[in-house]
């Protein structure tokens, strides 16, 4: 950058130019160029406003359009020359735009300022990764209920404590997630409508005293309304922390379903077998199918919640309005929007990929007294216990089962019997996992039937 | 804990009782009895449902309400003796309830599981403080709306940078801060109407084979539906995490207003006077007025949000369903709330209280140049200069009255033309901060017009 | 709190009290109290040193010193009623000493402030934390060796990925934990030594015109000198957080180790069989015995390092020296203080307690092709051939052996042989996972002699 | 990556390769690239030493020498074409010895695996970015020295609250922060002392059957002594942790000078003003001089605490040894080192360029009262009353002048005498500000020569 440019963009207030330091911790163009499309389609709205309203003449408006068409292709075709000097990607636009039709270009930054300008780029932007994550777990959940629908049947272990609790059902696990991801979206879309208002014409901070229209520039670039207080509009960044809450969330939904898959896929546990299009294998250890693409999943809610973390941090006790501060929200929500964007679309391949080993599953649901419950509610149902005291009843037979290296269904009558004498051959019925997981018919439950008719909802709902 | 109450409570699986450490990282009673309203709610809402589908009898199902509701009256008078032997307020409540009532007691875990029930008790207890956050939210927005009605049209100096931007009006900048928390209501509604489902029949991870009616349960407690999959019914805490997250933006929020206020107080500002009700003293300088209440605000974000990433990281990587790392989340829910609903009343208290220093605060808003920006305008609209050309003139005029110790408006016409021969005598007319407030008329600006038609519709959505 | 009471603590300033709100935001006697030794402890060193410099005489010193004895007596044995009112510590022994003492009491507060007070009180409370922790953390270490002893050469999986990589040993296993807390014991001590030194005699922040001695005080204290400057002596809070950090990084270690404890301790892996004291049953499924102490532990991390987060939240952007903000550092403290070192108490006997499952141990170390890496390094060192290709002949052999269902020490020479001609008899040598690591003779690799060395050398260094 | 690249690096293991988003997931290139010194200066120490102990031949030691060498010179000349099929800088760099040597590069991964080459690589790249933490902060230090010692006794307000306590020096407050920054000098040392044990030689996780000498390749490194145990070697990322722990506290000591040069650069303190060359203008206020170094600096703590975060998340419940979890930790260590190196130069700069206003300062510290301590500390030194009634007297006397609107010295002896008739004049010596801070002469006081004391200390140890 010359010193003239430098002077041109500051106005004649400096005796000394930045040095190499201040250069390289103020300028923003590094990362801000991934803006350009925003920042554009921002500058043409406000052009069209500012000739509307009679501001600029319909020619300089041409102009402007005309030259920011040309400036978009010159960087989306890779023949921009960015500059550090320019700082950000605001005036790396508005320089080249000058050099292609001179004096109009000057005329752009008429009722507005950088504050603004920036705060409407990364707003589009960030609405623009919103439905890019809604999109993602859609596609997610797609993937979640073919698996859910081809299983809605097969018995597996539900866990507690990762300990076998009582007999569930695949379509039953995996739908658990296509409800956790249905919450996700319903956060995305929340933090989408609260935050589609427009800060374009809130000038530096305090308004403008050019006769502007500000709902037609915040209608042309897709939002509600404009943003009702212009102080508040430069120095709110409430939409992207409001985006890095719902990704942390949902990053922490992708790092449970992540590490079930290791689990799953471990020696011991074999429930899964992961395609080998995401696993890898090991320099040293060729024998080695490793679930890299889950670890690294598991892992991604680090760095998006980090984002999280590191945004809360900057904006804790800041003054109004803007503070240069704010210039750290671009580089964590882009780290971060890639991240999730990433995790969601190798989560989704993982899933659709994976193969379900439906025996292990089963023969895994059957050990550890698993239907001890099935037996408790029985002794309710068939002998009118107490809960508590059906529970002292399943116990002691379990304790007998366990001591035997038997499991419940192998115990005679008799045993039963000695236990608590009312027990009857009808009690065997409930004691397999079929038979467990049908029975549990109460709404929302794991019984095929339930499942599937979930499944049918969530199906209805992302038509 | 005698060892028979422990056998009661687990059965008879344990051949010894768990150790003092155990007992001591095991036992939520010491936290969870908060929730004793919500589980003795919850508690009779499932009874109620019971009886009506047959599974107890009418007269136990009496029983257990009459009895519920001297356990409450009792926990309501401190005479409940809490047992950490009994661990949990579920068990507590319980017990009490057996030596009340007897048998029927037994009966009341029927078709449930702690799992759900405490998922239950801790959503309605979540839901509660939503409702109270909102509370204290409008009554911080009536505070600021009463200021900045006061002081619609009362200059002060618009800060970027904290340094002297633009003048702007003491109500545009309350009223930045009625955006803000009209953002954070927005937020814990939606958090609420997203969390408002009932997991009560989750029973421990799979539903049960009682004929429950969860819709009934969930109406009973002013839930909008049962949730749709029992395993996401155990393992779910997203509601606690979007509380935090909504919490935690409002804290820093909280933390913005509550850094201006102890900037604002300091001897070289003096925008604002404390009261001193919320204003402290020294033990060693007699002559100190502290901003205690508004240091300790802008601190609250540090345990609020440091709740949010401890139960981001107690998720982080869970397998289904219920794992005990769960039983970590309720007192940082419970210390969160605490906290922002008391920097909530503080703030509100504060603002009610605080004096705006007005004459200070225009004559600070006049120093400066902070009228630069007007100037620009000027030559924009009067003599057709593109904006950037403007800045430059606008620069170097700023540049001649800082060398002269001097004003804006003390130039003389003749030294403004020195550096741009168009200028006229129109020009002082837009020097003045109040003309340059007046002038601000865009949408959302800071002109008091603007100013008082935002508070109009303000007052009416908080009607 | 009386109107007196309120003008005697803060002089004739206010004209009004504080109300509840502010009562209750600001405080600290309700968490404070903790520090009452330290309190008592620090003003007895600093009565006998202004005695010593003759600035309050030797009978006050004396009346002062009985007197402060008394309190610490009265406390001790639950007979103190601490004051809200008396907002905190310092001011709640001060005032029962001026009931106990009269006059004297009066001239205690010479030459010091409540912000060198609170700032010595707490660095004696997290000095004795650190040497608490030591003492948790090398009790666990004795535990991990002892079960190293015992297991030095029992063979198991060692996981990358979760997938069996290589043979490994329990001992070595076990010994990988005894570093990471050794690395803890490391950074505690390290923080020990830099918070050493005493901040009593900073006064308010500037220091003091009586001519006190403040390495008096702080050799009384313990401390290895008094702090260089008065304003960073009460505006530092590193040592809490150099303490939170180092138990952050610890807590890490313990939630690693407790993962594993879980999964080792599921029905699918059954690695170990955790003590009845340490495990919980279930009130719906009594044949559970759950690892509820390692999950527990597992999420103390997040308590821990929400602490960390929100005490660097609070911290950050205070400009010097004192700000109220930092009151908020205790609760924090105190809390992950208290939750490591039940954490730590509770590895320790859960570490202690448990058995290893050895035959599974070994069963499950053989499976998976586990010794891959030692016919690769065979191929090296037996046949010459470069690492690469070593590796790439391997693969094609476990390929093969899995294709046939069975494991590489199955496989005929002429197997081997066809895919590369060299192997000769002696790889079967190779091949078992005894063998195995046996081999690894390399410093710190897994072989019983290389672990046992380790051990003696840790016994050693625990002396 | 051809489909041959691939099977050369994963063995003949995989039906089909990975697709793009497992490549984008996966690949590390794009970032550890950044290592490839560090990995180069390995692979050479890890040859020799193969060579030494006559695991390769000389010959080849030698050609893997020259040929590592010439790789890293077309890295360096920018000549190095990077593959992101070849996944990560080790296998980049292999590929490329292939290529140049033939079959002797199949040889340098003999007793090795990426697992302890990426840990030995990352520490070393740590540890140098450790050394130019220590060397930032010194300069820093320097900067600071310098600014102590030309205003070691100016006179300046000493803050608690913001609010005016007591005088302090100009250089007494620059010498708090060489006090902070040298603590910070403090943990990386010891933070280095600790993280320097070579990984390298524990191979994939259980140490090698081949003869190595790890004391030999640790030596070589530069590092104090091999780790003592294979697992904890590749599983252990403590080094990483404690980088970030430190570097979090070091940027929270830089957001409090931060923030204090943002509030002191105000219009209304004016304290300082910063150098042309680390401040910017405005795009629309011509007249803004504004501290954006300063504000840029003060949000450094939020990526560099994020990256803590989020590295901690990832590590979080991690079972042993290596996870692909773990490659997460590179990015948020990079960008943190960047980012504190950054922030130390720019403030060193700005400490550099910095003026301090004398007259401002001592014109601010006579306001408001500040010597009221001094006045009470008078009382009781000169007419021996105890320090609570001294305080009480005071603040009548501070109560006086403020109705009066004067300041202390201003009240008339009979003024005084009416609040305490034991007042002489004497009394008038101590209150003046540059009374008042010569007076406080304790240890870490801040009288000049205390200050001046320390300043020599410290130039002697930063020799």
């Amino acid at each position: 950058m010359t010193e003239k440019t430098q002077n041109a963009m500051w106005g004649g207030r400096f005796a000394s130019g930045p040095d190499a330091i201040m250069e390289a911790i103020n300028a923003s163009i590094g990362f801000d160029r991934r803006l350009y499309a925003q920042d554009i389609q921002g500058s043409r709205a406000h052009a069209a406003m500012l000739a509307a309203q009679g501001i600029i003449s319909d020619t300089d408006a041409e102009a402007i359009r005309e030259g920011l068409l040309t400036v978009l292709s010159e960087i989306e075709a890779g023949k921009f020359a960015f500059s550090t000097a320019l700082e950000d990607i605001h005036m790396n636009v508005e320089a080249r735009l000058k050099e292609l039709i001179g004096e109009p270009a000057g005329r752009l930054h008429t009722a507005r300022s950088r504050n603004d300008q920036v705060a409407t780029d990364f707003r589009l932007w960030v609405r623009d990764q919103i439905d890019a994550a809604i999109s993602g777990l859609v596609a997610l959940q797609r993937a979640l209920l073919d698996q859910a629908e081809a299983g809605a049947d097969w018995v597996m272990p539900g866990f507690t404590h990762l300990q076998t609790a009582q007999p569930v059902t695949w379509g039953h696990h995996m739908m658990a997630y296509v409800e956790m991801f249905g919450r996700d979206v319903g956060r995305f879309r929340d933090a989408r409508a609260r935050m589609n208002e427009c800060p374009l014409g809130a000038a530096a901070l305090a308004g403008t005293s050019f006769p502007i229209d500000r709902r037609m520039t915040a209608g042309e670039l897709g939002f509600d309304r404009p943003m009702a207080n212009s102080l508040d509009a430069v120095s709110d960044r409430d939409f992207a922390l409001e985006f890095l809450a719902a990704a942390s969330i949902c990053a922490m939904h992708l790092s449970r379903l992540a590490e079930e898959l290791v689990i799953w896929s471990s020696a011991q546990f074999r429930f899964v077998t992961l395609s080998d299009r995401f696993s890898t294998g090991s320099s040293i250890m060729p024998q080695k199918k490793n679930p890299d693409a889950a670890e690294l999943i598991r892992a991604k809610i680090g760095r998006i919640f980090g984002a999280n973390v590191a945004l809360m941090m900057v904006m804790k006790g800041l003054p109004l309005a803007y503070s240069k501060d704010m210039q750290e929200d671009k580089e964590q929500v882009f780290d971060a929007a890639d991240n999730l964007m990433l995790a969601l679309a190798a989560m989704e391949g993982m899933v659709r990929d994976m193969t379900a080993n439906r025996e292990n599953l089963e023969r895994a649901a059957a050990a550890g007294f698993s239907t001890a419950t099935d037996l408790a509610d029985w002794l309710v149902r068939a002998l009118g216990l107490p809960f508590r005291e059906a529970h002292h009843v399943t116990g002691r037979l379990v304790a007998m089962a366990e001591a035997r290296g038997c499991d419940l269904p192998d115990l005679s009558l008799e045993d039963m019997r000695s236990v608590h004498p009312g027990i009857t051959q009808d009690v065997y019925d409930v004691l397999g996992v079929h038979n467990s997981v049908a029975s549990r018919q109460s709404y929302g439950g794991t019984a095929p039937d339930q499942v599937r008719a979930r499944i049918a909802e969530w199906r209805e709902r992302l038509e």
